[in-house]
């Protein structure tokens, strides 16, 4: 097992979604001695996912936020305040070229396409908000059929659930088969671990994409 | 669709896991117009799940804490300690009688089956654990081979990501198979929408169970 230590900052934001953060989180937080996790909001406040009334507790604002070497960014109903929040824009901005690596779930893509950082790279996202999210990064290379995509530092996955499913490639890239193998076995999770699966693309964009 | 309305009342604890939680109640949470979600630990402290560092915020103590109509039990590492805890347990035993629905995921339903109040009837549980588990309730009729349990108004699920089948298994029984079916796509989630799927069940009792 490789001994890489990653803390992960986890960018939440009013309105997200709790399976996108938690369930992801917790996959790669398996790991227990080689992951540590901080929850970062623009003002600290405790602000509530879209699932009524629930909310993680948030460690760090955008100020007083240390370093930390895996950018997270869920999706969520809430993106479409920060794609007009020039803030929040800015944080991605500022902290993902510092970082060693990207992960977003389902809309979370169309907030880092929208600083222009994944210009020129492949990428996913939600597919029932597809052409809104897409329409953030003309200049992004987006793959419609995929339950996640890798592009040099940057893993982009589907809505929601593909979190889960990317999660576990990561952890295969990273630490081993075996190491993603366990912790699905152990969640009793069935890991759809070929990123091309994806038949809710297949739902909106027909057989032949 | 039903206009039945729901307080779901959360139960946490110590290393509780973050997806039995949050993906759970994130899909039950689906429902906007039918559920609001109030999260409760003991003393009231936003306690840590078993995910490094990562929390729910939390509403309610077991002092101050409202009347709610389902009791919702998560699993998780933590198990181990509630199972010695009488306030906790005994939380369980007073409240549980007074809901209309007690769902539980993982290695919850030890802790209910721990008050003798699953006593007779079927459940299920985390199956690594099975031993430890099913030894809180000698009396309770366990299933070894199920992805989820439903007996009267108790809902038992397996490990960790069975919960989310489970909550899906819910609403369709509650609130039809329609609304199920669009609250799995909608998540992008592939769900295993068979109570008796349970390959991990096979993988540590055998195909013959």
């Amino acid at each position: 097992m490789s001994k890489e230590f990653f803390t992960i900052g986890a960018l939440l934001y009013k309105d997200y979604d709790l399976i996108d953060v938690n369930a992801t989180l917790r996959l790669l937080g398996s790991l227990k001695d080689n992951f540590n996790i901080i929850t970062i909001t623009q003002t600290g406040e405790h602000v509530k996912s879209y699932t009524p009334q629930v909310a993680n507790y948030i460690n760090y604002n955008f100020e007083n936020c240390p370093d930390f070497d895996i950018l997270f960014i869920p999706g969520g109903i809430g993106t479409k305040y920060e794609l007009e929040n020039p803030v929040f824009l800015d944080f991605i901005k500022e902290r993902a070229p510092r970082v060693k690596y990207v992960l977003t779930v389902c809309t979370g893509s169309g907030l880092v396409a929208k600083t222009g950082l994944l210009d020129g790279k492949k990428a996913t996202t939600n597919k029932q908000f597809w052409d809104w999210m897409t329409s953030n990064g003309p200049n992004v290379l987006w793959v419609k059929k995929a339950r996640w995509v890798v592009d040099g530092k940057f893993y982009t996955s589907s809505g929601v659930s593909a979190g889960m499913d990317m999660a576990l490639g990561f952890i295969s890239d990273v630490f081993g088969r075996e190491a993603a193998d366990e912790i699905a076995i152990t969640a009793e999770y069935e890991w759809h671990d070929n990123p091309h699966w994806d038949p809710f693309a297949e739902r909106i964009f027909g057989k032949n994409i």
